[in-house]
């Protein structure tokens, strides 16, 4: 089957009106993964399915799936399906995992460990503050910082993952080619050229308030833990919080005066069994086994000759920046301000091929955040 | 044996140097809790106590009893010893009780449901507005505020209950006659005279570092609960914290900012169990259960004829005050702000005759702040 055929073939049971994703996943499942086998189950079943469902299969919309195609052809575009190699293990653990996602920018940073940093959208300058220093501090510990790219919260942790020069992955309520809110156009265009913006919706969906909740789920889905900074008792955080929860993953809270309303949502996480955190090191440290876990699991997978690289860190080894960091590694336990003074390399960077290097086997982490080359 | 007899030889067995108040209750369990037994044995065993022990029981130093005897004489002041049939409960229950407490004001009041408000001495602004908000709620919910007259959280706890009119009890550690810090002073005379000041140390004592960890764990012995309002991480407030959830109490800390150094000791506290409060009326709802064991456990010792009665209650049923409050109860439930406007009386003053009340079995708490008139 070509790419392209094949594509098509997802967009055509993607857009197949009253499936979902969900109903997506059963097919795929029952037709042992082959998107042609499903798409020739539905074209069978299209009575069953409803009249939106037949009349779509009968005569499916081209100029709209020409736009997709259009789309997905662009430069770092792409459809990551979830019968792909390189569809992230945490997100496919989660109840109703999307089928498929559409990714602008380095999709292969989806398997990064991240952590989500939530909250309100009219967060008070200290809030604000608090979200952009948690950010800054667990991108700079290897973490990738994951979000909705709301106004708020979600846009101050973006920013400052960026500004330290960490790539960063905004989760999105509408299409992957629409910005809500319309005041981070400039954001939405770094994040794809310095991270990855995610969405489950396919090209040209609007913003749809029942979109945000299904959003949230990806989110806190991706993450190994979610930081909620401010969040009052009707945010959508709480909903996100909720949602880690139930997938089994840590909720991180931050506490705030009894007098600021925008406390009162972290406030109810942390009654309801949320970690109480007042420095980004006690989110790095909690989630540091589930970090290692995954690297474990990703390494695994690598390791398997049938299986296809995630898209990054393939060409590493002819980089010269590894060469560098693998050069200042030595074969002495080293930390990271030390790898930095020897390499001349930023933090932010060698935190993030130090990270490869781990998952890969080539470098094991040790306590006090110190470096050691493996042999072989 | 007269009454200055047996005060005199109090007085002695406490100030014996080196007996200490677990010695004294050792001995007096040993001597069926006859204080002239007691001291018989310690003449006897003057010779192992100590040198100081035994110079001080040879040739015990009148001018200090005397002062002692003084001090007890003037009206209103009293030694409350743990063999008479007022020792609070609460506080003969917690480990290492004390053997007797000098107290200045009403000791009857030390029977009531109290709440601890503690923490910081340098508390924020945003702090002392807390502890009184507290306070001032607690005290008309029915519950008298206990603490520890320092500088502060303390200071402001007690003077937000005085306001409202109702009583309140500092326990101090210097004796009952000092005030530490001096700038209570006037504080001291009005606690004195509307509620209670309590000591375990005796006339004189001056303020020692080491009597205000002793004295804390009368703070939460006291009281049903522990409120710490802001403690920074080497506060005093976390051991009163620590002793109230040693001896059983709920421990309750208000959450900040996490850029507020003083928020630190309560976050430590939350992290450690502590119920995290928002508002006042989560910790008066939280206590209400052991507030009524309290007053049924009362109200037996009441109804039993060999026990005296508390000081207080006792005239209460031929005040005019009670009879009004009688009259407005009717035999309907009825809100205290109900009462109020029938009676004519203050909240906090409804409130505490309320209490009283509901020891004796006369009024019956109802859900929703009501009172029910009991049959008899």
């Amino acid at each position: 089957m070509h790419d392209t055929d094949e594509l098509r073939a997802w967009l055509i049971a993607m857009r197949t009106p009253g499936l979902g994703q969900g109903g997506l996943r059963e097919a795929l499942a029952a037709a042992g993964g082959r998107i042609d086998a499903v798409l020739a189950r539905l074209y069978r079943q299209a009575a069953t399915l409803g009249e939106g469902a037949a009349a779509w299969l009968d005569a499916p919309d081209e100029a709209r799936l020409a736009a997709d195609l259009a789309w997905l052809a662009e430069p770092g575009h792409r459809l990551l399906r979830c019968t792909e190699a390189d569809f992230p293990p945490l997100l496919e653990a989660i109840p109703q995992p999307p089928a498929a996602l559409f990714v602008a920018g380095d999709s292969g940073l989806l398997l990064h460990p991240q952590v989500a940093i939530v909250g309100a959208r009219g967060a008070s300058p200290a809030g604000l503050g608090h979200a952009r220093s948690f950010a800054r501090a667990l991108a700079l510990a290897g973490y990738t910082v994951t979000s909705g790219m709301a106004d708020g919260i979600d846009g101050a942790a973006h920013e400052a993952a960026l500004e330290v020069g960490a790539a960063t992955i905004a989760v999105v309520g509408t299409g992957p080619d629409r910005v809500y809110p319309r005041k981070h156009h400039a954001l939405a265009q770094r994040i794809a050229a310095q991270g990855a913006l995610v969405s489950e919706f396919p090209p040209g969906t609007a913003a749809r308030p029942d979109h945000f909740p299904r959003r949230n789920r990806i989110i806190s889905g991706l993450a190994l833990g979610t930081v909620v900074v401010e969040a009052d008792l009707r945010s959508g955080s709480l909903i996100t919080a909720r949602l880690a929860a139930e997938q089994g993953r840590e909720v991180f809270a931050l506490p705030g005066s009894i007098a600021n309303p925008l406390a009162r949502g972290c406030h109810r996480l942390i009654r309801d069994g949320a970690r109480l955190v007042e420095e980004p090191v006690e989110v790095a440290e909690a989630l540091a086994p589930a970090a290692r876990a995954l690297g474990v699991e990703l390494a695994e997978r690598l390791a398997r000759p049938d299986a296809p690289a995630p898209t990054r860190g393939g060409g590493w080894r002819d980089d010269p920046d590894y060469r560098r960091l693998l050069d200042a590694l030595g074969h002495d336990p080293a930390t990271l301000d030390e790898l930095a003074q020897r390499s001349g390399l930023a933090t932010a960077a060698l935190s993030s091929m130090l990270l490869m290097l781990e998952l890969e086997g080539g470098v094991a982490g040790l306590p006090g955040n110190r470096y050691q080359r493996l042999p072989g």
